[in-house]
């Protein structure tokens, strides 16, 4: 298997032939685009800038100048990142690419960029849809430390139920270190495959599963974090009260006060038990009040997924006017009918139409097929100048009504001003019960040559719909670069001054990921 | 009611007649004390040093320099602070007392002590237990600001199910002020008639459920915190994903970076549902494992609070060697008794004997009657020259036995040092699937005149083997000015710089609860 340098996951899971075809054919239904394929640029012919700095002796060793790391380190994983690869638009690269072997590496890494004051950008799997990883400034030299050598499920404490993984592991091999004991970390973000562990801590990832333990946040039990001014390491606790927690300065930092090396976190057995049912509705409204009533039954379904009518029908067949809901249960220890049952009692008081599914035939079965090709999709879409891009928030129910139609209204209207026809598609990744995280899809013919001006423009419209109607300008896509001017307003003003000091304590040079979350 | 101004709660409640007669005769059996009665110095007696400052003309009428309101507001609810109440040892009292009105009241208070460079110390019950509220510093004036006037449930919002409540509310009202609306924000800490929500979120309170949502940190939807740099007010969100969490680095602040002024907070619905039991066990060891089994179990019960013999012994009467424990489910939504069914059969398989008892007349109601006398029963001892106090921590199971028998150790071994002879016994307040939050309570014969020194010298002691043991020196009591030895050095280093750094941002002229979490 190869990682492609300019798109998601591996050169040889693209999407290609049949799926291809059936995907292409479905757009075509959907908006007026003339779907011309193109091919990406071959790395090697992309002209990039030499590097502007060369490690001192003792880390050249570490360090890589090859123009197609460099370039495969430029972006993260947005539609517009794509889109700039697939037209060699990399205007800016990592002057180098370091992998650190383990933290003695990395601290010396830290401590030349430091004395020279190249900027230090973390990387874990390069998955970042905000231009999290992206050196996007022109003042100084860059070295992108990817941590993918810091690969280690280091200890297993089956007794506490708690693993000690190194930062660089990514999805997969985090689960195979931790399944051969029965237990699983259980967070399965869409980027899975792709990104690490370190990489959802800095990001604050919002997993898989739909309620109760959602961020990766309540996961952790403790944290090491490098920084500029020594090591912060917390002490392994199940609670604590003892002063602000000190994990949860580092969790959502996004590389800018330190690097995570590694973390203790909280495991699970392995669920055993399972039930699931897909509940469709003739009535949006019906939906999301099903929904919250399932969201605050206390419940804690595993999976309470609401698809809107246009989701439903991309993404798993079904067409039905309100939108299918999405349930499962599951658990480790005790059979979980009685959950499900009580949950579809309440869907059913809603007006919901309940479909008891068998395993492996479900709407649910199709929903997570489609939700692991999603990301290959997109690109095939790219490639073929369709805008197909996706954004997030979250907010209190009182207000979702408002939020949606105002998102959805804005989201529209700029999809008409740059492309003429679209499709704006909603669905719920997480539910709380004070609140929904409402997940947005956009599908729209774009111009080849004009795609990421064309994103910009409905991306600008939709977040200052969000900001406005109360939402959070990010759930769990973090705030890298791209979500900054919207961050910024949202901050309460003295946490800003209170973030900013505590990065000139942690980091006086100013050398981490510049330009994310701190000016 | 009167409230106590040198003990708990209100004078009419205090321990007399026959329930003191009956403490004192099981204190008697427990150990060798003679058991004389002293009676509290009147407050008027008290011969407190004259207000080193006098508020401006437009603040005089928030502030009050009555001796009995200083004297009341000197220490918090600790023994020690009882004890030194008790002998009339006031060394440090504010200067003034301040009751804001609103928040222009404060923000001025606030202005006129950051001009003057006169520490000013929150203050909301006064429950405190590690020295919170006490101005223990000589080089400034001190005015204590008590919220008791910020105490509104300001509004109610049922969809979303959250409540947006001010700072000062004291449990009682604010219960009384969502139950109308069918809802609880179901968080009781044992000091619950006599602490405010602003307290609880300025030293991240534990409440009476014992697992799942334990500490008000998870309950929290935004806060507005007043600082001399502004006033920080998060978005109302659900979760968010944006940068470190705001609201994290406020919870647990302990009045160190800003004054909490309201919170909308998330509420529940009433239960209805209800099931309890208890469960004996024969050995200590498997009532710890059948503990554990059902931590990790998912099924979150309301209940699962291990008592240690001499606990079970002291509290519910009940004897028996390896300890009892309570057991209860509840919920809004649905039945529970299949959760406590399991739960059971995780505890038969550890040799538990279950016994399933009546609603009113169980060992759990037994305990909770006692658990509510506590701190006026700790008074009536402390009148008695006994020693009488609790610490707790939290650990990782896999370290628990080990730091039971180092902390036991250490507090027998210091009592015997002290005081001759005592009873150590512990109980679990929280569980979590990773660990345990035990909680220890130490009964011996005191020295009258001597007993804070006494118990200063067993404090010490527990605490250096809670530290060498891998706990916390606080899982929900807070830091305060009694941990902070041990804080600062369970505190990774950096995290110490990066708040050093946030509190000179938020109050740089450090008038803000001087001594407290930041040196």
């Amino acid at each position: 298997m190869a990682r492609s340098w300019w798109g998601w996951g591996n050169v040889e899971d693209a999407v290609s032939g049949a799926e291809l075809e059936s995907l292409l054919s479905r757009v075509r239904a959907l908006t007026s685009g003339e779907l011309t394929g193109h091919e990406p640029p071959d790395v090697g012919s992309l002209d990039l800038p030499a590097p502007r700095v060369s490690p001192p002796e003792a880390l050249a060793a570490l360090c890589s100048a090859d123009p197609a790391d460099r370039a495969a380190h430029a972006h993260g994983k947005a539609f517009r990142d794509v889109v700039r690869n697939l037209h060699g638009d990399l205007r800016h690269v990592p002057d180098l690419v370091a992998r650190p072997r383990d933290e003695t590496d990395l601290v010396d890494l830290l401590d030349w960029c430091t004395r020279d004051g190249i900027a230090v950008i973390p990387y874990g799997g390069g998955s970042s849809v905000v231009g999290g990883v992206e050196p996007r400034f022109e003042d100084r030299p860059a070295v992108t430390v990817d941590l993918a050598q810091l690969d280690g499920v280091l200890e297993v404490d089956p007794v506490s139920r708690a693993a000690r993984v190194q930062a660089g592991v990514f999805g997969p091999r985090l689960e195979a270190g931790l399944r051969p004991h029965g237990l699983t970390l259980r967070h399965f973000p869409q980027s899975f495959e792709f990104s690490t562990l370190g990489g959802w801590l800095a990001t604050r990832s919002g997993g898989h599963y739909a309620t109760l333990y959602t961020h990766i946040d309540d996961m952790v039990e403790s944290m090491r974090v490098v920084t500029p001014a020594g090591v912060a390491e917390s002490r392994r606790l199940p609670g604590s009260g003892a002063g602000p927690a000190p994990d949860r300065l580092f969790l959502g930092s996004e590389g800018a006060l330190g690097i995570i090396t590694e973390a203790w976190m909280r495991v699970q057995e392995r669920p055993r038990w399972r039930a699931r049912a897909s509940v469709r509705f003739a009535d949006y409204t019906a939906a999301v009040a099903a929904t919250r009533a399932v969201a605050q039954s206390g419940l804690h379904p595993a999976n309470c997924r609401l698809l809107d009518a246009a989701e439903a029908l991309i993404n798993t067949g079904v067409a039905v006017e309100g939108g299918v809901l999405l349930l499962a249960f599951e658990s480790a220890g005790h059979p979980v009918q009685a959950s499900l049952d009580r949950a579809l009692e309440l869907c059913r008081d809603h007006g919901g139409e309940v479909r008891e599914e068998p395993a492996g035939e479900s709407t649910g079965d199709t929903w997570r097929s489609s939700f692991l090709r999603m990301p290959y999709q997109r690109d095939a879409l790219a490639r073929h100048a369709v805008i197909a891009e996706t954004f997030e928030t979250a907010c209190t129910w009182d207000r979702f009504a408002e939020l949606h139609a105002a998102v959805t209204d804005a989201a529209r209207k700029a999809v008409r001003a740059v492309a003429g026809d679209g499709v704006v598609t909603c669905r719920f990744t997480h539910v709380y019960p004070d609140g929904p995280a409402p997940y947005f899809g956009v599908y729209a013919p774009g111009r080849w040559g004009g795609m990421v001006a064309q994103w910009d423009e409905i991306k600008a419209a939709v977040s200052e719909a969000i900001a406005a109607s109360g939402g959070t300008i990010t759930h769990h896509h973090a705030v890298g670069r791209d979500h900054r001017p919207w961050y910024d307003r949202q901050r309460p003003g003295p946490f800003a001054a209170a973030l900013t000091a505590a990065k000139s304590a942690l980091d006086p040079s100013g050398v981490l990921n510049p330009g994310v979350l701190i000016p």
